[in-house]
């Protein structure tokens, strides 16, 4: 069977998540519904990163086994015409070979946080951003996101229903950067992995934020890796500032 | 009475546009309602741009008399509390003299126009641009514009319910870039003008829009104009694209 991967965009609001579940919607539900309108009957489809409820993706990458063969920019084409008006949007769409895999394929994940940091109401970015009333000081974030990236044991930093094999995990990459959009001052935290473990990087930003916040130090956080203990993390921040923003293969099949 | 500034970021899509009417939701319609909750009575407020159904603001300005002297800050945060849940949020507040008006002591108004150029469906864009699935040429949309800015008569680019008294505008910038965003390309329009004709902008962008299509020329954009005939626009574009952006005063209140 023809194998094609997909980069797909999505509103994670609308969404219980990624994974198809028998009674909510879910973003791999209405991406499966659409295929099945191409080619009538049952299709699984695997991804590079099982996000959460409310988390969005920029580029999320799947791919789905097809019984004919598809030009990939009428595929692309004919699954959107059918995810509409879900938010749900395939920007990327490549014949892959049968040995490729979404998932186990991928060789890293980028994920992009965004904190807006401003009193009033969001309005055009509600839902998109996580917003915080109080200024965060960068310096004091990047100091603690330092001794967060390399190889580590993330316990710490692992939500208690994570199913991965081990807790050990290599960050590559813990960026802050402060960005001056038309709503307001936000930061936006890179953070970058070959895989993570479930809630890291919401248990990341929600630490750092504290950090940020001057209630917490550098340090705290640095002891807080060492505990290995799930106690030792901060408040997990909530879900709608979270992008799955890009995902590594070797040789990029949307290339 | 004490006069207050405030400066008003919203969404666009809930309203039937800025000015206060009967039976349906307006932006004017919800401010209105939330000064009453701090001073109750009747409030009339006024703005620096009247906008239409569907079009959002970034630094819309208006004025409110109250009957009690504010601090700023407080009269703000107050203002928000009764705005929620509606997507207004106040954004700036200041005390200015008595004799100050939005909409009568303004110098200039700034709109920014966004076009989102791609094929595949908006989600986190949805209603915050206008979309577009083909290229624009950003050369021939430039050389267009020039024809436009400077002091003219707009009868071509104003709709036909404008009440201003004269069609005879100046034009003082009308700047297009290309901007690349996390979700495609887009062209921002930076139009500023001391006031503008009713539809104008939105006149502007529809027919340049034709020109980077390529159905239209710069010298048919120029002889449009010349003609002074509605009947010779382009197409208007839709309003989910345009924003009010900002509007200068002789010493910026909110400096």
């Amino acid at each position: 069977m023809p194998r094609y991967a997909l980069k797909v965009e999505y509103h994670g609001a609308p969404f219980a998540g990624w994974q198809r579940q028998k009674d909510q919607a879910t973003v791999q539900g209405r991406i499966e519904a659409a295929l099945a309108k191409l080619e009538p009957r049952e299709h699984t489809i695997a991804a590079a990163g099982r996000t959460d409820a409310g988390v969005h993706a920029l580029g999320q990458v799947a791919h789905c086994d097809m019984d004919g063969t598809w030009e990939p920019f009428r595929l692309c084409e004919a699954l959107n015409y059918h995810l509409k008006p879900a938010p749900v949007a395939i920007v990327g769409c490549a014949a892959v070979a049968d040995d490729w895999h979404a998932r186990f394929s991928a060789l890293q994940r980028q994920y992009l946080f965004r904190i807006l940091m401003r009193r009033a109401p969001a309005t055009h970015q509600d839902g998109l951003v996580w917003q915080v009333k109080h200024d965060l000081d960068i310096g004091a974030m990047q100091a603690a996101a330092a001794h967060l990236v390399g190889r580590h044991d993330f316990t710490t930093f692992r939500s208690t229903i994570c199913q991965a094999d081990s807790p050990v995990k290599t960050l590559d990459r813990l960026d802050i950067t402060r960005v001056d959009t038309r709503h307001g001052p936000e930061m936006h935290f890179d953070v970058r992995a070959r895989s993570f473990l479930h809630n890291q990087v919401r248990s990341f930003v929600g630490t750092l934020e504290r950090v940020g916040a001057g209630s917490w130090t550098a340090e705290q956080v640095a002891g807080a890796l060492a505990a290995r203990d799930r106690g030792a993390c901060g408040p997990v921040c909530p879900p709608q500032g979270l992008y799955l923003a890009h995902v590594t293969y070797e040789g990029d099949p949307f290339g």
